[in-house]
């Protein structure tokens, strides 16, 4: 039994929205292969650095800052949106235009008939505690982990056990709730209990947490108050549409179900063929319990989904060719039950061969998002692709693989790829009675063997009354499979028993109910397609970009520089002139007109800092090209032209630095093409 | 007094959501300039016809259809979203990009505290009625013209008065709660009566629309139901944020509070200095009573916002000159005041000069928008720029100009403009006590009066106890002028009346303050900025566009064509072969490769359709060109290029056409360059 078995197992989004699993946890303690330094340095990963530049540049800061913030809420400042509307770009090109995908942009509000169907409004939810006397609020399994993991760690502190650095940036990526350990020894048998407890975390239900709260005198470590039983709340933000109250709301959890609801247009938009792919960007809602990871855990939130309809017995991908090469850093479920998170490199098409991932289509839409992943600057060495267990999946899923990136909050689920089966689509069709289906000309027609229910209409009706229609529709519309127990059941026993869409069980008798087998000649196949849906937490993936680019100069660990490719880079170049003098401030101006012009994003800092601070500034944005003025240019009509990462400067006539900041900016030339049109320089060092 | 004061004064965007002011309705009984054929061709506009294309081409569509649908929500299907995301990046480059704006991207769900000083909570609201019986609500002032109207028709009617199809026209563009007319003659006097207050319907508050309904006997058109009072309602969509109940949140009504709040953080990414802009694109709710003009009137839509900062004693702009020969078509409020709705021509230059538009900055926004709808494939003789009329502004603002573009619903405000000076970062930075201002170093010091308050503290305190540190602080921070007031009344009568900023008025006696003169030498110059404020609401400009770029072929009404220019086209390239040959098919998919590896967005239409139809149907989609495969494309290697409103063709090789479509949507050559490049062709003929 799992907690949230809908956001875990239905929606394989949401996963990625659980901190981490027990097999990434498991990996914090066992060595793996993605050791790689985290900088460009030697400076080790300073957190507090990082942070403070995020801030100071206001890539994104707490939402409503001076009224005093709400926990899960963030603004995006300057740099951080256009980070954002960059990554965004980059994948609306990668997916939508290259993929001839169908783009849609539905309302955040959605009915809540919409999520009742969908199971949101009955499983979408947590479970929570509270302080018996303060009232204050917890996430049950949360605060059970936290409190547990404090009395290992004082217990391996009693035992005179060195922490391992590994176990040490596990907790610290938590973030949940700190709690202090006192260093206490334990019984060998409660170590053991304990240990298996937080393996399986993600896997009671609240009551199971109630129990185990009260077993282990889990309390509230700040104020020792009892916790209360733990109840549930759905992580839906409620509202009313329009004044009479009685129309009931709800902010998408998910961009998903606005795709389903509109299949059937989106399906004769496609001329009636399978496949192909429709795909949303924007934002999405969950009314966490108690956010405390920064960017990674937030209640209002930008996604990108794409759902690719497929039939269900042919899930090939005519591009997979172009793809099977792709190497993919795997971690197959059949590795995880082991125990282990050994990563095994092989390439898409071996995967696909081998069976270990299930399908052409899942296999085509992994290997597409690790280009992806890594065209947008993701660190390859820190990226891997984990599988779902079988008991993380739904029942119908046929295959789940998360990217999950790596940061300093550990292994984090960035992006979901499921095969999610027929589920949707068949859950809606049957409670709106719309066919959501396709219906594909045989290329001959074909005999098929059926079964047909033939009713006693009146006595059927005397029988079930009000229930006769839906259970006739019910009894009509079954698998083969399952009609035929009933059948046999009728033949054996002159009676069955059914259960109705509606939960309820029905008893059938023999005298009025028969069932037939008949030949059918079929002209046309007629079926709900799969769907293979790709979701990807833009939040998450931007702020392990931003990690992942962050490092600081080896001559001085104060200047922080953000390598974020040019590709998505907030600002492309910088323009600087090395004095106040007005003749060169009219040239700065009219380099940005000119640049602006060819559509690349520049900025012009004329403020009286030095060169090297204001070098140093842009560095922190990212910004991966600038242009200096200085005399020479007024009198030779040259200006020099540096690069971020190495700092090195080329010079050249101003439109031909122009042109291959375009150039550089558009990624037809790299930095060695720039030194082939331009000349070397060294007039100016890049120091405060 | 007017109903929605909050919304129709303070926020000049709500005025966009208003459906017509009663200038603009004059406009329809009286000739005005605009009267351009709406179409290319002799077919008169079909509101039926162009709704079944957008309908059937799945521009957009009620959302949760299969569900019965909510009013007021609309689902964008894929030409629709691929439109709306051209037009915002179109937006993003004419605005953001060329005009080094600072983009933000703040969150949705907003403290209630927030709203609440931006006086959303309090005045955000319209009124509303409902059928004393059935409980059917009405928006009461709808409700009351909707009725007067109808009466006004039965009179003419009755009188045998033809009606003019302006007013036609009129009525249709409403779209309220249609109400019947019955043929009765009205007294002479009642219809003066009812003319003058339709001419004032906006102006009513709730009580007086409750003494109207009562008066004029209004009922529910269709039971005949009395209708209950009046009551408030607020259009915000409300929340609760976490678990606790006792956050209280709402959806934004407009994106402008999330750039206030964040004014100090953008401040400071400047460098300090105004003036600049902040940019957002993003979604905004409004809980609609009853909302029934498509996405015209929608509870939840995109907008775009601009707040740019200036110094309220310099509204100068640095690039007016570049832009002073753009010519609106103005509609100032001294016309509207003399119950005329005469255009004028006039460059923003003469219009700034002559002082009809208040300043250079809201000049420069008012001739940037004009070219950015003009770029876009608005229709310039159906836009006009109307200015408020002094009654329709906030006492605060300097001046405000809405965009109104023609379509079959009238005049409708689709961007306003607004001079909005310091009153949001004032009132903000009064509630939370952060400096919400710009801070100038004089070039040299100055010396200024000023007046100082002196306390008898002890006895303030005595006298005023919890309420003296608030009112020390209003009356130290009060503006010379006022305090000039309190200290003659001091001195004159040795008490004073001061209002503090709770509402309450407190006497205060010169025994307790005396206010002096001193004179200060000041370094720095101090000022909370002004805001200009151009607003977008991009749902309302896409549905204008799509009506003025609709049109049918003349030889055909039934063959309906979207002329959207291709920079905003969803699609840009239709691929079409004429047989269904497989070698054809292969080529057709090698031509799309290449038009998406230089991100030119196409579609394949390999359906078994007529080349006709296929054409039919990509004319109803907007896409401008199309490329057609035939068996000379294997012989010669070949294809032709057809142009959507002329359905010229012309043929070339298959690399050439490319490059041709490259260059076309591009914009870099139109189709008289595209001829320079190709040969025409008149092989095919474009039937079905």
């Amino acid at each position: 039994m799992r907690i949230r078995p809908y956001s875990s197992l239905v929606r394989p989004f949401s996963r990625t929205f659980s901190i981490m699993s027990s097999a990434a946890a498991a990996s914090n303690s066992s060595p793996n292969d993605f050791t790689q330094p985290l900088n460009k340095t030697a400076h080790a990963f300073d957190k507090n650095d990082f942070d403070a530049i995020l801030s100071r540049r206001f890539f994104f800061i707490p939402s409503f800052e001076i009224y005093g913030g709400v926990a899960g809420l963030y603004d995006y400042g300057p740099p951080g949106s256009a980070l954002q509307a960059n990554i965004l770009d980059v994948w609306r090109k990668h997916y939508i235009i290259e993929e001839d995908m169908l783009e849609l942009d539905t309302t955040i509000m959605t009915l809540s008939d919409v999520l009742k169907t969908s199971g949101h409004v009955d499983k979408f939810a947590d479970w929570m505690v509270k302080d018996s006397k303060t009232g204050e609020i917890f996430r049950a399994d949360h605060l059970v982990e936290a409190v547990i993991e404090a009395r290992l760690k004082g217990d391996k502190e009693a035992r005179g056990v060195t922490e391992q650095p590994a176990e040490e940036e596990g907790d610290k990526k938590k973030k949940k709730k700190k709690v202090k350990h006192v260093a206490i020894k334990l019984e060998d048998s409660v170590v053991e209990e304990y240990e298996s407890l937080l393996a399986q975390i993600d896997n009671y239900t609240g009551p199971e947490l109630g129990e185990l709260m009260k077993k282990h005198k889990i309390v509230n470590p700040e104020t020792g108050n009892d916790m209360t039983e733990p109840v549930e709340f759905n992580l839906m933000f409620e509202s009313n549409i329009g004044p009479t109250g009685q129309v009931k709301g709800y902010l998408r959890p998910e961009t998903a179900q606005g795709h389903f609801v509109n299949f059937a247009r989106l399906l004769e938009f496609n001329n009636g063929r399978v496949p192909f792919a429709s795909a949303q960007i924007g934002k999405s809602f969950r009314n966490e319990i108690a956010p405390r990871q920064g960017l990674l855990r937030v209640r209002e939130f930008t996604m990108a989904e794409i759902e690719h309809y497929v039939d269900p017995t042919d899930k090939r991908h005519a591009r997979f060719n172009e793809v099977k090469s792709v190497k993919l850093a795997l971690l197959p479920k059949d590795v995880q039950q082991e125990g282990k998170t050994d990563l095994t490199s092989m390439t898409v098409g071996d995967a696909v061969g081998q069976k270990i991932i299930d399908n052409e289509t899942l296999g085509y839409f992994l290997a597409r998002t690790q280009l992806f992943l890594e065209k947008i600057g993701i660190d390859p060495t820190r990226l891997r692709c984990r599988q779902h267990m079988a008991n993380e999946m739904a029942h119908y899923a046929a295959d789940c693989w998360d990217f999950e990136i790596q940061s300093s909050f550990g292994w984090i689920e960035c992006v979901g790829c499921a095969d999610r089966s027929a589920y949707d689509l068949t859950v809606h069709s049957k409670k709106t009675k719309q066919p959501l289906r396709v219906q594909q000309s045989l290329p001959e027609p074909r005999v098929v063997d059926k079964l047909e229910c033939v009713f006693e209409a009146k006595a059927f009706g005397l029988q079930f009354r009000k229930d006769a229609g839906m259970l006739k529709e019910h009894l009509s519309t079954m698998e083969k499979e399952q009609l035929q127990v009933v059948k046999d059941d009728l033949e054996k026993n002159g009676s069955a028993k059914v259960q109705g869409p509606d939960g309820k069980t029905y008893e059938v008798t023999s005298d009025l109910l028969s069932i037939n087998p008949i030949t059918v000649t079929e002209h046309i196949r007629e079926f709900i397609p799969n769907v293979i849906e790709p979701s990807f937490g833009i939040g998450r993936i931007l702020y392990s970009l931003l990690e992942h680019s962050f490092w600081a100069r080896e001559q001085d660990k104060a200047r922080g520089v953000l390598s974020l490719p040019s590709v998505v880079a907030p600002i492309k170049c910088l323009i600087v002139c090395l004095s106040q003098d007005p003749q060169l401030r009219v040239l700065i101006h009219d380099i940005s007109r000119k640049l602006r012009r060819i559509g690349v994003s520049s900025r012009v800092d004329d403020s009286s800092a030095s060169i090297g601070k204001k070098y140093a500034r842009n560095d922190e944005l990212g910004t991966p090209f600038g242009c200096t003025v200085d005399f020479a240019s007024l009198k030779n009509g040259t200006i020099t032209l540096r690069e971020r990462d190495s700092t090195a400067q080329l010079i050249g006539p101003i439109d031909t630095v122009i042109s291959v900041v375009d150039q550089l900016v558009k990624g037809t030339i790299d930095w060695q093409g720039a030194t082939e049109q331009l000349d070397t320089y060294s007039g100016v060092q890049d120091v405060d």
